[in-house]
């Protein structure tokens, strides 16, 4: 039933519809294999099977860092819908019933059968950092044809998540979603996702930032990589000119709430043990969407942020293992 | 390289080739969906499907009993080859490939591609207790055809899931594989997998632990309904009676090896939470396998089994997370 703001959804996603293959391994694994450490990097089909044989043994959880922030709304007791790209294998039905077991609203698009559903194998060094390879399989697909404009339209905020930025058709599939948001009164909100990607594509970024971001979701080292610049205040008073509003995460520093006024920082939660910080990003702007999307302040929202991260950080996979409402101050 | 007995594997299983697709749910769960908790239960693919959609997020991992027996054996730096049939799928491929990962020889059998991969939906509840639905796919076409003799001729021992006894080209594989190793002067050995499995097929049961068993495997229920009494010495008796060694786990009382001469009793070691109890049986004889097939002691390799027992219900899985041979008191 729509609400009073003729919404259906809090959130609404849109990214790489990945299901994530876990490993362990120790650092002479990632230099053996000549991966860069805490980055995500795309393979290849013949690189992906490379890596999956020389990789112990392995657990499969759905994964993709949009599709993790919706669930992580939904878990929050919010409204989620995700916009993706799935095969009609077996990941692919792994991807869907997360999703939907989540009570999130699955917009999946056309059918492209010939192409598998994407993966991403994410090796977890001791140290709890991630390192990612991603072989996009069909997900890469994503066209404006796939983008289901009444779903878009009715949701308060539409999150897109920059992975996807590597592909052209995805990227034209972003700019036709932010308008059609736009159009409806809704907000626009982007995460840049790693910072590697931000170079690869750093003018349309900034292009996209300035034209159609409402609210921007970066760490330090991908907001100093969009403004190229080393110096964190410079990349601050940068973005404060582009987007209304921008949410710095900054690991075990917390957070920085940028608004044109000022800046409200968030502390981290304390956590006994930190695992996987797979998921990290992904689950802090689940917890502020939720929060801003549901009447909370800037510091409200940030601390759920917060405690959405921490809650993921502490196990090993991208979403929660707990109802994060049970984690909600206000609950 | 065969060894000084030609042999070049500690352990050959045989069984349900399967993935497990694990999620928690509460016991009003397992009401609603009329399941019998703590049991295996064989569902259609209707059921599989009406079950997987009822069912919250999960994580699929590669199972299969005598598949998790001889990947701990591999963990205890043991020779394990495994024997059962997986579909070409994804499912099929992550089946294999977690096996290669720990450095098990896996013997597929013929291809059949028509049907999937077997899967075991796992429910776990607040208890740590695993409730166990399976759809056997192709796991359960395994016939005698399929078993590579080689392989198993140059196993120390041979070991067998009594999940497998549901299909009757199943259990004509089984009496083929324990007629090659004893050719071969091998060791034969047998789990009952399942009190219900057993008041399934008893007489079948009873006939292969009189005629090829040399070590069978069981808890105390199974045991019991092998022999149909609720007598527990009545059950050890009879069991001494058709098999030369007995191995009975008790759960948290541990476990009993029956031999001719008499009880050696093996204490349970010490778990600080047990988290899900998938995996317990298996990994219990991993450790005794690995143990008399590497010149240890009835009571060491028993204390083996309660060790990796105890690694497996620490955490979420049917294997285990650590190398067991660094819980090795020898090591």
């Amino acid at each position: 039933m729509p609400r009073a703001d003729g919404s259906r959804f809090d959130v609404v996603g849109i990214g790489n519809a990945l299901v994530d293959v876990i490993s362990h391994a120790d650092d002479s694994f990632i230099e053996r294999q000549a991966l860069t450490k805490g980055s995500m990097t795309l393979v290849d089909t013949d690189r992906a099977l490379h890596l999956y044989r020389a990789l112990g043994s392995a657990v499969e959880m759905s994964g993709g860092s949009a599709a993790n922030t919706v669930s992580g709304v939904a878990s929050f007791g919010g409204l989620g819908a995700y916009v993706g790209k799935v095969s009609s294998d077996e990941l692919g039905e792994v991807f869907g019933h997360d999703l939907h077991a989540v009570g999130v609203h699955f917009a999946p698009g056309a059918h492209l059968d010939e192409i598998p559903t994407g993966r991403c194998i994410i090796v977890v060094t001791p140290d709890a950092q991630r390192t990612m390879n991603t072989y996009l399989g069909v997900s890469s697909y994503l066209c404006p044809d796939d983008v289901d404009e009444a779903v878009v339209a009715e949701g308060r905020v539409l999150y897109m998540e920059g992975y996807l930025f590597d592909r052209d058709d995805a990227k034209e599939a972003f700019r036709h979603a932010a308008r059609i948001a736009h159009r409806a009164g809704r907000q626009v909100s982007l995460t840049l996702s790693d910072s590697f990607c931000v170079d690869r594509h750093r003018d349309d970024f900034r292009a996209l930032v300035e034209d159609e971001v409402d609210v921007l979701f970066a760490n330090e080292d991908e907001l100093c990589s969009l403004y190229e610049t080393e110096n964190f205040e410079a990349a601050v008073a940068s973005v404060r000119r582009d987007s209304a509003l921008a949410v710095v995460t900054r690991g075990p520093l917390g957070a920085a709430i940028v608004t044109r006024d000022g800046i409200v920082p968030i502390a981290a939660e304390p956590v006994d043990h930190v695992l996987d910080t797979t998921g990290a990003g992904d689950l802090f702007a689940a917890g502020f969407l939720y929060g801003i999307t549901n009447g909370r302040s800037l510091s409200e929202a940030g601390r759920l942020g917060a405690i959405a991260a921490s809650e993921v950080i502490s196990h090993v996979g991208p979403r929660p293992l707990v109802e994060l409402r049970s984690l909600d101050p206000r609950s």
